[in-house]
């Protein structure tokens, strides 16, 4: 008889964006007239910048032809795109790699999901807490979580990020092999200072630690000297998997591609002792399992580089900061405590008195007629406070600090 | 400190198109004067088709506008591109699906690759022999696959396909929990009858096994009854998940885009005995590690199933099963025993006398200047044989075969 893999049936249900959905569902029933304004959900609206456009056109065409024709692409990813994001996104932050150390995808959420099949089954997996919740689901499906008691997972080691450590993770006294960190953060928005990075990444080195590095959003980066890359701290190359995606840096959300970075110091032992490249074991995990990214998918992202690209990329993105800084201020105006919304597309705020962050979820939607995300959805540490995500219009997001004065 | 997957260390290089690669380089240094007909690699060479052009382009300019911007589709697939393939795959055969039971993917190497992860960490896997690579590999990196010694793993049960029994696999007398089957077949182009895919579903349903049935090149079959799909078989909606592909259907090899089935009907059992639908674990795993196929793509996958679509690819499967006419026909004019090229576009030769299947590479490399796939690569019991593609030209074709006459 064939029998499943039982870590699967150890996971809860993914309720959180299922249950705004249902309750958002409800109040539209009992209040038709209500026109929402959605700053929930951390997708992006503004449609792809032109040079990405003619790009995406241009490898469609070449599809048409057999002259130019492209069938199965490099599983790692065309050079042309490979060498775009070394120049574009690493040699000009002073990061020089090696192209074999570049790895094109489909998605950050497919690289950071896929990644701990590299790591041994009973690797000790450390998380900030809150948290994308990625990078627990992907190692619970491993069997590496252990069982979910209420509100974590017993073999998981959280490291509570809230305002009374500043967000910034203490780094565990008990020993793990894997630490994930997201910064600029999702969903507090916050950043590490440099400093706290490299305190992060020699605490690495000394525990032989590897460091999941997922910087979706080094994009939105505005104080200067705040690290859009792990490998601006010397020695990160060692112990650091950098990933990073075009789906918040030029809107490619639905158009589908990333990269992974996993340099050739980055090494982990066998059961003989041996150090062992995880550049190689994924090449040999890619070449098995995918198949390369869309080719003219592959062209729009390279023409995200250009200087034409880089212009109208910039533009959107400053577009959504403008949004995030009229959160901000609205909130703070209001008495709000809030973090984030300088250097990345989120809100975190402290939610006042003893409101859960379900209890004031519905008071906004219901009085304001806004919704958001519960901060408890991403974990225990989450609870008291909220996100706000600056992807509306401007119009709607300045629409909806108006409506906060309801509440 | 941290350690690596075992199980990764354990997997012999990928030699064999590597190897190609480098014999193949050797002979030019020696003979620049010799130009090269490439009948070696499963790749397509013919453009897209008008109407899948017109679709990408349509998808791309939607996405350069507010109003019709597309950012995270369904993490399954949009339901235009699920609703064709239903209508266009199944129902035109016959089967009937719930839109729920098809997901789109990026590939079907990513979804035979990823399929695994449903499976308990000891379930027993049988394949053909000869096989599709990946679906050992994929279970050897997961621990399923034991050692490797010398050419076969020794918790992989393989199923011999040769002359001897016309390449249809007779089944395990061991227990196994899973079968991996690709039908029409690569490497050797052979097809199972109506009657021999029954059988196979009705052992699976007795002894509980899982089929993954891998229906990639099933666009090229000609013979009247062959099936098309395993699901033409009653009750293999309770034992078999199917995987297709537009890449050898449409020329997507490049384009990206694929999708598999899995029926609620079919289950597996926990630790306590109880039945648990593979398709929600599917859906878990996908939401958990996928963010869904570029959303231009799908517009050109949905146009496959267009009227004009489809007389379009019909033109292009035809030109090449043309070729593969070609080769079935000059070949066996030579005196050699042939099978596939029928319904499919892969032909598998005996090689005649003693030699191997790298001495038979080597000697048409050297003489005639064609390039072909040594059988051994494909497992111990395509040792003796050959594999040709008719994905070139109709004119490099033709000359492959004069060419024949050299050697």
């Amino acid at each position: 008889m064939f029998h499943v893999n039982e870590n699967f049936l150890k996971i809860p249900g993914s309720y959180l964006f299922a249950e705004i959905a249902q309750r958002v569902q409800r109040f539209r029933n009992s209040h038709p007239e209500t026109e929402l304004i959605r700053l929930g959900i951390g997708d992006v609206t503004q449609p792809l910048v032109p040079a990405v456009i003619d790009a995406l056109h241009r490898g469609v065409e070449e599809m048409a032809h057999r002259e130019t024709f492209k069938g199965y692409g490099p599983d790692y990813g065309y050079d042309f795109l490979i060498q775009a994001i070394l120049k574009g996104d690493y040699e000009s932050r002073g990061i020089c790699l090696d192209r074999d150390e570049l790895f094109i995808s489909d998605g950050s959420k497919c690289d950071v999901g896929s990644i701990q099949e590299l790591f041994s089954p009973d690797a000790r997996i450390a998380v900030t807490d809150p948290v994308y919740p990625v990078y627990v689901d992907s190692n619970a499906m491993a069997g590496r979580a252990g069982d979910f008691t209420g509100d974590h997972w017993n073999r998981i080691v959280y490291l509570p990020c809230s305002a009374e450590n500043g967000f910034v993770p203490e780094m565990p006294q008990e020993p793990v092999d894997v630490l994930y960190l997201c910064y600029p953060n999702n969903p507090t928005g916050t950043v590490l200072t440099r400093e706290q990075l490299q305190h992060i990444v020699e605490w690495a080195r000394k525990e032989h630690v590897l460091i999941i590095y997922d910087a979706a959003y080094r994009a939105y980066i505005t104080t200067e000297g705040i690290p859009g890359s792990i490998y601006e701290i010397p020695g990160a190359e060692e112990v650091a998997i950098e990933c990073c995606s075009f789906s918040k840096t030029a809107g490619f959300t639905g158009t589908r591609c990333a990269y992974m970075v996993i340099p050739h110091a980055v090494k982990g032992m066998d059961e003989k002792g041996r150090l062992v490249e995880l550049n190689g074991l994924w090449k040999r995990r890619t070449s098995t399992k995918f198949n390369g990214v869309s080719y003219p998918v592959q062209c729009g992202a390279a023409a995200v580089f250009s200087p034409e690209g880089q212009v109208q990329i910039r533009k959107v993105i400053a577009g959504y900061m403008k949004n995030a800084a009229i959160i901000r201020e609205g909130l703070t105006r209001r008495g709000y405590e809030v973090w984030g919304g300088k250097d990345a597309p989120y809100i975190w705020l402290k939610i006042p008195g003893h409101q859960t962050s379900w209890d004031f979820f519905d008071v906004l939607l219901e009085k304001a007629g806004v919704v958001g995300t519960p901060g408890s959805g991403f974990g225990p540490c989450g609870e008291g406070y909220f996100r706000l995500t600056a992807f509306n219009t401007e119009e709607a997001t300045r629409a909806a600090m108006e409506r906060f004065s309801r509440i």
